[in-house]
């Protein structure tokens, strides 16, 4: 079976008068869109465009539903119970949904977004709840979770397509969990040894933790981080490693 | 041909901890709901009840969008694009589509909310914006409109089926429109006019002006308001003399 | 010297088209008013109203700021930092400030709302930045928290005059934390128990835990809950007893 | 008596994790800041940070208060009543002065954001509105308005301070007014041409319509554009304009 890997990065974050990200430059270099639907960031004119130029890209379009707080733009853990994570994500599906359709065209994905994410990661009833929104609103949509963790087996027992998500600027533990972002060497910013990092997840199923251990790690899509001043540039790099090691870029299709 | 008549009333218009209306007392007697989507009314969690709840009784279930504005219920006027309109009403009919999708049912209906329905019987690039919004989502959704007015006309140009929609509690004037509440005469509070004039609608295609003058109407569709007290008694009443004329209870159909 | 007791509702809590509570019912039985500050509830329409009816009954105007979730309603723990604490409560102490100058008056005290009151008793940090947000913005503002906590004592420490707060429908603990809601017993529904309770909080200066034992608590300011059912019928009976007892009732002044 | 200007600029319009504007860079070289309160822009972190950075400055402080359409950005025209405009602005100006107020400082001055402001040129009830609320907070105030319109007359009527706003990429017509954006000539790009219609209206009281004919200005305090691209160059032209006539730059005081 031939390698591949999907390239999926934050979209459409941009709120009325304010631009945030550079979508146009990102988007024909990825394989996947996480759109945001108004939560956290985003507007319907901003999903109208961003879906337009997924589209233009031949990029497939993905939910990034977040937490009901746009001025803490969804990064501020909330207390919210497994029915109201439920509750939100169906709806914000259903508004991406929504435009997708007025294009003539629809949703692949779903990937929780910023600290509803790490929430999930961290509470199975919410992985739960999110899961069974994105089951309950359309089946045949591909659930993005953190690769190892009990999101994709919350998503799997439901019967949906799961897939791992890895990160090339992060570092790992032995357990198989990301670094904490305020601990030392969490963040990876040398572009070699991130590609170092992404191949060898894909080429081996594996990752060099922290301690120096290897862990298993099934790796089906790379987050790309938009935000960053070097996000091209590293989309473009690593892009190209993918290609000289005959990994093809390409989203993720259920079933 | 049979006589029908559709009775639609506002729904789910709760906002977190706060409730308005009495939907599940008024559910069981209309046949159509149109669903606040969370701009002027409405969240989540209001939603799944609210679409539930109509499921239950049989009720069509329809997507109620309106201006962006919480505070003012979406009925302070804003001075917005035809393409705004067609972006707010893309985003709100998806979300409540994604409600409707996780109950595994799907909606029949758009009505625009408060005043952007009146902004768009006075602005025919709104209502054609408005119209295109729901083509454009879902081209088998039925599109409500003030009877006789040019929000019809722009929903057929684009082949929806159109429901003109009548009213028993507000009297009309020689040109089809009705008469401004802030006018003497604007309401009708007493139930036997309203229904008397409700009948005459549905049975000869006519109203009777304020000035006594006899205007065609086209009646597919009445609108109850049930914010008023007395809204549940109304829905028995008009129920009874509906019945009593042979006229049956049904929600619009497309095609 | 004579003995005294406020009695404090929160108030202000509509929004919009949407009402809470029984301001106007409950307003002539308090002595203040923590009055919401647009955060979880309240818009300035309804601060404006609010304020003039305390001001008509010569009833304390505080603020009652809150988290920004207005859909939660300000119940759902977030995860914010003392900065976020200190100045969200600026803001909001700001803008009922303004509300009350702007009919010539001015604020007494400020009590921070739901589940901000409930992180600052158990986060010293939140605390610390909401006691700080009330010093920074008007010293001479009375600083309402639970009594017997480390909220008086950050407050104190400032320099702020610090009011401790009581219930009457709820239990405590034997280390004077009231019991959890989830527990049995947490609610206290008999009126003449709470009446006791009250009676001895402000006579002896203590409170019988739920195991019996007798706990040490200063109560300077009684917290009445506008939004139950019998919540006038309540603030009538404690103040006929409170009267009966030779307890006046007024407000906290600072100082 | 010695010439001067003030020269003001919108600031603080920055939300939540979005950027807007170059405030500190443009800081050094006006006179009074116009800080968004929250409603089309600004947050209360923002705001501290705003205002902190204008005393640093010397710059003088005014609230900047704006419609309730933080999508909108407040540029949308809304349907409000006096009595609304009257509430939002009383609880915007509290607001900020909140802000100021927990840093030692106060309010200089007020001046309504985007369409408020071009609502309040045309309707002079919203502008009484507007005035009344500056009065009612805190007469001691600046009251900014257009150069030459009933918004001035309102806020003297009520015995308000105010100042004359004038610009120097718009042209004039006239009667004094604005050339409205979208006609031709509205905008003067040229950077001398600005300075040489502002040299006029602070030293002659007078500007050039489009038509060529002489109009009587009233020059107190000059709009400065931040979010341009060439803002500050143009702020430094200005200022290094202003000294060469002799012309002081400084903020504009009550009384």
């Amino acid at each position: 079976m031939s390698l591949k890997l999907d390239l999926n990065c934050d979209m459409g974050e941009s709120f009325g008068a304010w631009t945030m990200g550079h979508d146009t430059e990102i988007m024909p270099y990825i394989s996947s869109a996480n759109i945001a639907c108004g939560y956290h960031g985003g507007d319907p004119g901003v999903m109208r465009e961003t879906v337009a130029c997924a589209r233009e890209h031949g990029v497939a379009i993905g939910a990034h539903p977040g937490l009901p707080d746009l001025q803490g733009f969804g990064r501020r853990a909330m207390q919210i119970t497994e029915q109201e994570a439920y509750d939100m994500v169906v709806a914000q599906i259903g508004t991406l949904a929504g435009v997708a359709a007025s294009q003539g065209t629809r949703l692949n994905h779903v990937k929780a977004h910023g600290m509803l994410y790490n929430m999930a990661v961290k509470d199975r009833a919410l992985a739960r709840g999110i899961a069974k929104a994105v089951h309950d609103v359309d089946k045949s949509l591909v659930f993005f979770g953190l690769a190892g963790s009990h999101m994709l087996e919350e998503a799997r027992a439901l019967g949906l397509t799961a897939a791992g998500e890895v990160f090339g600027d992060r570092s790992y533990q032995p357990d198989g969990s990301l670094t904490p972002r305020n601990k030392p060497g969490a963040m990876i910013t040398d572009v070699n040894q991130s590609i170092e990092q992404v191949l060898r997840m894909v080429k081996e199923s594996k990752v060099i933790a922290q301690d120096g251990t290897s862990v298993a790690v099934k790796a089906d899509t790379l987050c790309l981080h938009g935000d960053q001043p070097d996000a091209v540039e590293f989309a473009i790099a690593i892009r190209a490693a993918l290609k000289e090691h005959g990994i093809a870029v390409k989203a993720v299709s259920n079933g």
